[in-house]
């Protein structure tokens, strides 16, 4: 019995990485089932035998990259501390996450649709940025962050900067070591030699 | 003549806002002259009267966001001066001309696919890119801008920050004033208090 649920969840794991594969060269619209049987090599029933459907595949896709960010927000060093000091941390995550889960975010940023599941995706990564926004303004009114410039305004620019390496980076041409550290100097101390 | 001159530009202008639009809402591979001229309330033989076709439209569109970033280069302030008033200006500039010419940098940012246009709207959009590392370099040498982030991943990090206006700014939602200043501010200085 636990072995049936080992190999069946390595089964949908495998899945998966294939789907986020084809969804984010073709599109979520532009993937049919069909095209997810011919790229994972296995018949549709026997995709039918895991999940329900395409929407079901997107779903638990974009959920590991939600769940991944989600889960930076409960470590400790994001919940004790300066609030200076716990948005260092949530951005050095994130950025951690992305390249970590690369594929999964990229899904998750390319999210434009009108499916529950595609609303979903977009309600939760809103409910992500509010809780970095806050997060940032708590840093703004215990002045140790800049107040001239509007806190959604920099939350937006900083997941900007942040986001945008899932449209550039690639993988195995390295260089991602100093990645979120880069980012962390960037968006904490720009780029001015003091 | 001059009068039936000024009669085909404006003709040729207000085709091009068309087609920019709907090229953003459907993508340019997804976009038919059918659906161009729908959506111009003119018929395809009145488009073929002025342009050959939708590739031309693409470089015309294209053209005229590559042309208002590449201007910017040349300003006074672009040239003379440190290094890093130089940046600060071309990324101030660049924010500016992103804003102005929305609909035409957002084409150009989403510019990926094959035919020779495309290929050309990448390529003078890398040389952009190089441009600006190579003036952000130029500062770092000179000992005005930090020397521990990579030049090549500071500039991609900072066209991230600015480019993804195109991904969350709409227009007439207000607060474009402060935005180039916004992102210069964070850019070269950090969200940190000092």
């Amino acid at each position: 019995m636990a072995e049936n649920l080992t190999r069946a969840s390595y089964t949908v794991e495998s899945l998966l990485a294939v789907t986020v594969r084809v969804f984010n060269e073709r599109g979520y619209d532009g993937t049919s089932m069909e095209d997810l049987s011919r790229a994972a090599g296995i018949s549709k029933s026997s995709i039918y035998h895991h999940v329900r459907g395409k929407e079901e595949l997107l779903r638990l896709a974009v959920g590991r990259a939600l769940d991944a960010l989600f889960a930076t927000l409960e470590e400790p060093k994001a919940v004790e501390g300066r609030p200076v000091d716990r948005l260092e941390h949530v951005v050095r995550r994130t950025a951690e996450v992305l390249l970590a889960e690369l594929p999964y975010v990229t899904l998750l940023l390319r999210v434009r649709g009108n499916t529950a599941t595609e609303q979903w995706a977009l309600e939760r990564r809103r409910d992500f940025d509010h809780r970095v926004a806050e997060l940032l303004q708590e840093a703004v009114t215990a002045g140790e962050l800049r107040a001239d410039v509007e806190p959604r305004l920099a939350t937006r620019l900083l997941f900007g900067m942040i986001n945008s390496v899932v449209e550039w980076y690639r993988p195995g041409q390295g260089g991602t070591e100093g990645l979120p550290e880069a980012v962390v100097q960037l968006a904490f101390d720009g780029l001015r030699a003091r």
